[in-house]
């Protein structure tokens, strides 16, 4: 398995593959791999000739500086994963070589990043537009693999792609679920025991809310009651809980062709997100 | 010379060239073209293998509608020229080949959007780099020339492309002037002839601020001379003179290593800009 920390060398082995008419698949992480994370890689094995893996975990896209810094780095476990994983090359770059100039440049998504972690993570979506215009200039991958954990994520890169012509394919891959439910997370390392007990209620969340929205309870009932479940487990704060359009994450009343659910809420200290397609 | 107005079969065509190792040199405009955009031409056609020129009035940078709707076009004199001139290809869309989906997209430099052009055409950079971008993506040139007319967007340019980690090289090309000093324009021709006699008065300017500056006058006393002068020419509205440091754009009290006068005023109706850099 390759490793570059730096951009020159990695250009030029793309650079060959290309030559040679490969395909190249691109998962861009910020390391702490878990299983969520080699189900890209696998996607990617599976549809193109090259896999490429980025570790980077971007300051611009951290609002919150104790977050940042607690961010689990795992480094060695993960390059070891990648290569029982046979992963062709991994990207590692450092602080200077990503952001060679101070940055200025601030992207703004309108209504896709206004609400949800837009409105709890100022300046999140922006940060993350930024790292992913930069590894997509320097990877240049046909295909980029995202988890569905990050909904919203997606939806701001998949707008990316089209406004700036990047001719790359998205996919979205499925979340990657603990045996409670639990959504798959490098945060999840964060959790204490019990806390790590709690944290299977976001998921039970997003369940119960999908059977009321069938009863044809409202939102606000639902989020009213789901409060009320997190208040008597205890240590558990709900940010939000929504139902939208997964097209344009525009909020919704009712169930319609394409929606999906999405919650945010701290268990003790770290913050946690899942979502739910509902199809 | 091969006109494209669809981007996949631009894309094959320049897939081709890169493929014979050929350079690629890229002149984007909105049309209207000019001794000036010809400059451009002939250097990319100088340094590269293959030049492309693309003509494409971007409505997203326009702040005033009127401006849009007046800005010259002469499509197919321009084609001509650039036969004549021996250019590869042209790349001409529609809109809708531009903007497939509805934009939602602002891009914001902080103090190299906010003063300047910047102050007096809110959005106009954004929608300049969300254009570039597009073009810089579906073109992927080796080196992009722009004209040092305008300044500040060829340093929003270079901004983008360093935030973005774009690999194209960019060439910053000498103001090419009318006999009377007048920098060339593709919004000269919709001076009246009385106007683009005075029109001159902006070179003037330039020239009056530099003698000034270098007889230690204040940016303040020749602002307010040059006022003087064009209200005694009558008919031209200044709307800013001044020095700045050109790596940054940051203002300057005094003539330093780099720096770069930049001035911009209605000359009727038509709004004209032009700088001088002092070295």
């Amino acid at each position: 398995m390759h490793i570059f920390q730096e951009i020159r060398p990695l250009k030029a082995f793309l650079e060959q593959i290309r030559k040679g008419s490969g395909t190249i698949g691109f998962v861009p992480t910020m390391g702490a791999l878990h299983p969520g994370h080699i189900s890209l890689i696998q996607a990617s094995q599976k549809d193109n000739h090259k896999t490429i893996c980025s570790i980077y975990v971007n300051p611009a896209q951290f609002n919150n500086a104790a977050d940042l810094a607690k961010y689990p780095r795992t480094l060695e476990r993960d390059l070891e994963l990648l290569r029982q994983q046979g992963c062709d090359a991994v990207f590692c770059p450092s602080n200077a070589e990503m952001y060679a100039t101070d940055s200025i440049l601030k992207f703004d998504f309108g209504y896709l990043n206004t609400e949800m972690e837009g409105r709890y993570r100022p300046g999140h979506f922006s940060g993350v537009a930024l790292v992913v215009s930069k590894l997509f200039n320097i990877v240049q991958p046909d295909v980029a693999y995202f988890g569905q954990k990050d909904f919203q994520q997606f939806k701001i890169i998949e707008r990316l792609v089209s406004e700036l012509k990047f001719e790359i394919a998205l996919k979205c891959m499925p979340i990657v679920r603990e045996s409670d439910g639990l959504a798959m997370s490098s945060r999840n390392a964060r959790l204490s025991k019990e806390n790590r007990t709690k944290a299977a209620q976001l998921y039970q969340a997003l369940l119960f809310a999908k059977e009321g929205l069938s009863k044809n309870k409202s939102m606000a009932d639902i989020r009213s009651q789901v409060e009320s479940q997190f208040n008597s487990v205890g240590g558990i704060q709900l940010e939000y809980l929504e139902l939208v359009d997964s097209t344009n994450l525009l909020p919704l009343e009712n169930v319609g062709d394409k929606s999906i659910l999405l919650i945010a809420a701290y268990v003790g200290e770290v913050r946690l997100i899942d979502n739910l397609l509902l199809t």
